[in-house]
């Protein structure tokens, strides 16, 4: 089956694949906010439709939180497992977005055209790479090369609280030869890589109580314990001022060094340290001593404070002592750390912190994973780094990534099946942040990738 | 003229009298939120409009910001002018309210009967107890004693803004022999007081700005630099964590320890330092070791955390590392403190720990104000002690006081005039706080305490 002819069907039909993907990108998926709860629902709707337009025998699952897109097309030849997600992150700081979130427009920048957009690049951008390779194979060849099963979930920015569950329930029709996933970066522009490994996550959250009630600072000013002053000093006591590293007692339990053969590796991915700093402001890295950029970013792990709040927010100025104070937490794990063991961990070293008169309650609904490590000797690994380096004239590599994929992790656990982490992001695309951004380039180069890919693993 | 028949009237009369105040409860003034500009001004209208029934002549008059209500009445005899405010503090959190804020009701409580609503005690039901003296003193003898001017703000919540320039433009109508303020407690419940000095205040706001934008903890957790944690850095290292006092250098500068006689006469004003302190949910003092709660109220100098934010804040999680964080401060100043001296110390303090990679900046609308003391050898003084001791069947007592009203330091450098701060409110009224309440009998007795006042200042 020829593969120019899809590439060719790609390039002729890009400006129709933006405009599906534009139509995705205007339904405000947010998961992890009850308010769109009907938008996830429209969102999984409209992906499952899509499906079935290529002939996928595709439906929205049910859950106790968002849907579950499950499609299935093909029959003979390799069976492929492709996962992505279409919930996306909340948008504020609403203020600082040039144009609204939800409503995507092509733009002409310095480095070329962007999708902006909250979700062109994580997932929903990305996701569409794969399903508009399918599409243009589907128009060339009548047929998709080999099985494909596609697995979309719409819990991804919220926890995946329904994922566990309903992988052990659909075990059977998810368990593929090995799973696609694109959520990830490229390790610089046009360097295609290829994630063998991925940091775990933990999250959790707290509120430290101080009065009763809030106080007047003329009153109480002086002899009142004020929470912001005691969550401020146990934030502070966190990390060591002088090393950067986490102060948390026994914290790094279970990470490991890197082996010098992949550091080597890690210091050959055309990585800009410079670039990556200095893009978002700073001039230097500000993680562990000792550990380089790269490292800091993909092999230590970190407790970051997310969210940290009490008291008066508003216009001018309002003389109170509060009640309480708020701290949103999450870790990024590496190597064997145990998320349900470092969560006793920091709740001690916190407990251990409070003052008389002051008490601290946990949030108990956040979950934490484990990091991912990849068997990266399977022959389809040699096949999709082959296929990639065609598509981008370079030769692609095996990368660490700084971000946290449960999924991956999951698939090994409960399916048995190994993952291949392929993604075309950039590192400027803002996800997460105001003005989101994906790469024309990585859009359709990412269609053309995966054309490749597919037709790399069915031969 | 008869006191007598002016203190029958008053009590023959209350429930009248509750229900005006009601009325003025009723109107949200707002004064630092510009959303409740127009409420203000209705405020002010309502309060002129009440005092020209009483014979005033009395008039909102415009300034940059919210009116002040100005009015004047009687001729012969002592000139004696009047300040209280209009205006009320935000109502947030407003989920913590039992009653709308605005909606005052009447409350049987195991300490007696409450008025329940925002301004009942600071300072709507406070400054209607004079003018419900005056009201009662009208109906008796159809004239007021002595000659009385009602000087009533609209921006003592929100910092005064336009109170210096009114008071240098209106000095001549404003100067009287001296000033009653009704807008400060009782030392403790059934104890007069009048307070001989009172606390400065200093405000001020910063922002720590860390990358141009937020990021995403996957890509940045590590070599990132986190607002949060460096505004907590910035917070911890306000204060000195042994001995509670305010570690930025020089902030002690024009600080005089209490000199023994008055601190005697502190130790014997009936307060009952177990029950304020666990009436709010502490079982000991925390601030500066070595000083009594009182002191530390009355006498010492705060540096106050009143708002700490940055980040996310909403249901579930968000992985954010986010570009600033925010925090505002107010000193509560005492002695010979120069608020424009310690400001920049303060900023001093925080420019010395920013990180590299981190700037910060200050609002720069926010004012100071000195502490005041008051010249208690004044006839007036022992005039009023009188009057309140025999409404209250307890010895009037001079004591300190840990709030900040800057207009008795202007009243004597603008208008060269002496003031008296008189007040009935209680410890347990949650001003600024949601479930503000003022009790039944200070309003009736603190109306009463005026007639007295009025009657002993005249004789």
């Amino acid at each position: 089956m020829s593969l120019d002819a899809v590439l060719a069907r790609i390039d002729d039909t890009l400006p129709e694949a933006m405009e599906r993907l534009f139509g995705l990108m205007r339904i405000p998926s947010i998961s992890t906010d009850p308010a769109y709860r009907e938008d996830c629902a429209k969102a999984a709707d409209w992906l499952a439709k899509d499906l079935e337009s290529l002939g996928f025998d595709a439906s929205a699952r049910k859950t106790p939180g968002h849907p579950m897109v499950v499609g299935h097309a093909g029959g003979a030849g390799k069976h492929l497992l492709f996962y992505g997600h279409y919930d996306v992150q909340p948008v504020d700081p609403l203020s600082q977005w040039k144009t609204p979130p939800f409503e995507p427009a092509i733009e002409d920048t310095p480095n070329g055209k962007v999708i902006r957009g909250r979700g062109s690049s994580d997932d929903k951008g990305q996701l569409m790479t794969f399903i508009e390779a399918c599409r243009a194979w589907k128009a060339v060849h009548g047929t998709l090369p080999g099985k494909i099963t596609v697995f979309l979930e719409g819990e991804e920015e919220s926890g995946s609280p329904s994922l566990i569950p309903f992988m052990h329930e659909n075990a059977g029709e998810l368990t593929a030869e090995i799973a696609l996933i694109c959520d990830t970066s490229m390790v610089s522009p046009g360097v295609p890589s290829i994630a063998g490994q991925l940091r775990g996550m933990l999250k959790d959250e707290f509120t430290l109580h101080g009065p009763k009630i809030d106080l007047h600072s003329g009153h109480y000013g002086g002899p009142g314990l004020n929470p912001l002053r005691e969550i401020a000093k146990i934030v502070a006591s966190f990390h060591d001022p002088e090393t950067g590293r986490v102060a948390v007692e026994g914290f790094y339990d279970g990470v490991h060094e890197v082996p010098p053969a992949l550091l080597e590796q890690w210091n050959n991915t055309g990585f800009d340290e410079k670039d990556y700093l200095t893009s978002v402001g700073y001039t230097v890295p500000h993680g562990e001593q000792g550990y380089s950029t790269l490292e800091q970013q993909w092999s230590r792990p970190t407790l970051e404070i997310n969210g940290l709040w009490g008291g008066y927010q508003g216009a001018g100025s309002k003389t109170v002592i509060p009640a309480e104070a708020h701290c949103k937490i999450t870790c990024r794990l590496v190597g064997d750390m145990d998320p349900d063991d470092l969560r006793e961990k920091i709740r001690a070293h916190v407990a251990a912190r409070l003052p008389v008169d002051a008490r601290v309650t946990w949030d108990s609904d956040l979950e934490g994973s484990p990091a991912a490590v990849m068997n990266t000797d399977r022959p389809e690994f040699a096949a999709a780094k082959r296929a990639l380096s065609d598509e981008w004239d370079r030769e692609a590599v095996i990368v660490g990534m700084g971000g946290s994929i449960p999924i991956a992790g999951f698939f090994k656990e409960i399916l048995g099946m190994d993952a291949m982490l392929i993604g075309f992001a950039n590192d400027d695309d803002a996800i997460h942040s105001p003005n989101e951004k994906y790469d024309v380039k990585s859009f359709h180069k990412g269609i053309r990738s995966w054309a490749r890919i597919l037709a790399a693993l069915n031969e």
